[in-house]
């Protein structure tokens, strides 16, 4: 089937979400494209304001609109045979501080855009589609990533989830603290989603397929210039945070024999952390594999009381480490606890490890592979089957269903940074083997 | 003469100004005394709440006040001939975030006292007295410490302290930025505070002398049970941001070999600043001295964009150094720059290093402190000239008026922390020698 993709009709929906943003408009235009650094915190006006919009085009394009407690929203196209399972996609659109126009985005809008040009075009599914818009893949505001998809997918305690703490403010030590702690519960009934959240998990026969589209967010397709790639696997991914206490004071008067600094035996934790992570990719290399797939990163410090004439005595170091290899990620774990305790006892402070989360890697369906296959091959658009190393919300969707992803090329293989960018021909490509690839699911 | 202290009001006094705070009240009741944190930034509600009180207090004992364009703060007691250059005291009230409760505001209150103590006891001052309330000690909003008192001594140019961007926001990489960068300007303007900066400075005649009364914020006087300490020197601190830029991106795609992560580098940067400050007391123990004049801290990271799965694009690094050698700190510096260099190279990353400040140490004058230990041991109370590693308001009063100071010890020689405290016996004979010492100075 030939299918018209409205290109134009997307990319200009693509660009009027980037304006809702809690950053200012980007005034470079020296950029090969213009680009929009994007702020949308899940909850926030600037959230709510996105929703209500992608809403308003669900219901313009015919669609029916359901939302859970969690506010993950489904758009749905029923099918001629409505008690079938149905064939899902969709992402997520909230931005981490300063990020991109195009992470989650391309997913929601593109599949959005997919069941448009598939209704514009005649098509009749058997299955229902329906598109999600999936709460907080970020884990900014609630600590936590792939909130809505987790509850989904049953592989997080709902009432554990509705205590999680309100961390917007938390990175800034000069603010007052608000009095009260806010939970998801108090953020989430504030912004209208109101319900049990064990009511979230959605049955094992709730889908027949699932596939999200998404940027690569890595440089692999770019650098080969491979126009698609299908995800075969998503890593796994595992969050921890390291509180080190020392001893404080006046940075004038406390002694440096005196000194307990939290900030410096974070600085080694830093480091420890990135060497190990380093030497797990050289051993693999040397055993024959591709040596890159281990990847660490500590993004965030919280440290107190935070003031340049104050010598730290806390400091929070949270780490995010991934690798398609689960024992390879807990041995570099090992390594890093082998140096705290050697730190510990040397610098005389203390470092509690706290367990964020760690993940199962994620596996796709050979079925859905071969269709996605099947129809890049019908299209004459070049794929690779690779590994995502970033982490989605099919991570959690396939705890109950089958799925799939189909990777776009992004340039320079940036993403979480204003200047992220896919070409139109990318993100039209994208979409169309979308499209192509549910309705060939949808009538199976 | 005798002069009694009325140390209930003061300490009354010094309790009710610690309530007068952005922190929560203290629910710890396990410290030996009760002790309260403080967050007063300078030109908050807070702020401006505390100096009504306190104007209304001097009022009260019968003292005018007046108030300049920065919200220096003069309460003056007229002396019986008031064209004679004046004796001054004073300190500040503001409070970097969590930080404790005498900092700064016993040399303000303690003031008060002594003002009030010689005036119930009949004494009638030669010289005008005048107790100075300075605005900013602390560099928590405006980026450099002692604003009022660098402005009273004529160090730092009107104009470009107007321009000095307000701060107070920038530590919360997740907040939306304002729309506007507000200035020094705005603030105080808003704040209530008009008029050129041009006209804060103090003519070189103003003060006869001045004396700062303070906690020691180190545990040298505690430590070996001495009561009071006189300063006569105060070492010259220096303020530092190095700017690290590498490449940021996702976390879990942006691969290890394609990172140049601007806050592992940041780690290495922390560490020299610490290895070479060490090396410089180590050469000075080697050389007959004490071995611990030389403190590096860094106090303050801004991570860009500062999330749990963003690689760092972005530090910044506040570095604060002090010695009582100038030329040991430049050399601290040198060899820091030495290892930027070096790792500049090795992680490709850009370190760009702005200067914040740097500062001559002050002298105390030799008869102020010779006035000092005079009362101290008609009072017989134990004392120890001494160095002062902390940065004071004082050091910059030095520039138009001879000084010293007089130090109280504290507990464990912590402060900026909830848990700062001295005894009332100290702070009531602190408070008596500083008395009758601006006494013994007004009638010179």
């Amino acid at each position: 089937m030939t299918l018209p993709i409205n290109t134009d009709r997307l990319l200009r929906e693509l660009h009027h979400l980037a304006t809702i943003t809690d950053c200012p408009p980007n005034t470079d235009t020296s950029l090969p494209e213009p680009t929009q650094a994007v702020t949308r915190i899940v909850f926030t006006p600037r959230d709510l304001e996105a929703r209500a919009w992608l809403t308003s085009l669900a219901e313009a394009a015919g669609f029916t609109v359901r939302v859970d407690p969690v506010g993950n929203t489904f758009i749905r196209w029923e099918g001629s045979e409505p008690s079938l399972p149905a064939v899902g996609t969709g992402s997520h659109i909230d931005a981490i501080p300063h990020s991109g126009m195009y992470d989650g985005t391309v997913g929601v809008l593109g599949g959005l855009e997919a069941l448009r040009a598939l209704k514009e075009s005649g098509f009749q599914p058997k299955r229902s589609l329906e598109l999600l818009l999936l709460t907080s893949e970020e884990p900014t505001r609630f600590g936590i990533g792939c909130l809505g998809s987790r509850l989904l997918g049953g592989v997080l305690d709902p009432h554990t989830a509705d205590a999680f703490p309100d961390r917007i403010a938390e990175s800034d030590p000069s603010a007052p603290k608000p009095d009260i702690a806010l939970t998801l519960h108090d953020v989430r009934t504030a912004a209208g989603f109101t319900g049990s959240l064990a009511d979230v998990k959605l049955a094992a026969d709730h889908y027949h397929a699932w596939v999200e589209l998404h940027i690569e967010q890595g440089p692999l397709l770019e650098r080969d210039g491979i126009a698609l790639g299908i995800v075969t696997a998503i890593s796994a991914p595992a969050g921890y945070r390291f509180l080190v206490e020392g001893f404080g004071g006046h940075a004038g008067a406390l002694l440096m024999p005196d000194r307990r600094d939290a900030l410096c035996a974070a600085a080694e934790l830093i480091l420890s952390i990135e060497r190990h992570t380093l030497a797990a990719n050289a051993a693999a290399r040397a055993a024959g594999h591709s040596g890159v797939d281990s990847v660490a990163t500590v993004g965030k410090l919280e440290i107190h009381p935070g003031n340049v004439n104050a010598v730290p005595s806390r400091v929070l170091v949270n780490l995010d480490i991934r690798d398609t290899d689960v024992n390879r990620r807990n041995g570099t774990m090992d390594a890093v606890r082998a140096d705290i305790r050697e730190l510990e006892q040397r610098r005389g402070v203390k470092v509690t490890e706290e367990f964020v989360n760690a993940d199962a890697p994620a596996h796709s369906s050979e079925s859905i592979v071969a269709t996605l296959e099947a129809v890049c091959e019908a299209e004459g658009a070049s794929y690779r089957k690779m590994v995502s190393r970033a982490y989605h919300d099919s991570t959690f969707i396939a705890q109950i269903a089958p799925i799939a992803m189909l990777f776009i090329p992004c340039r320079n293989g940036v993403s979480h940074r204003p200047d992220e960018y896919s070409t139109p021909e990318a993100i039209e490509l994208g979409t169309r083997v979308l499209a192509l690839t549910l309705a060939r699911l949808a009538n199976e």
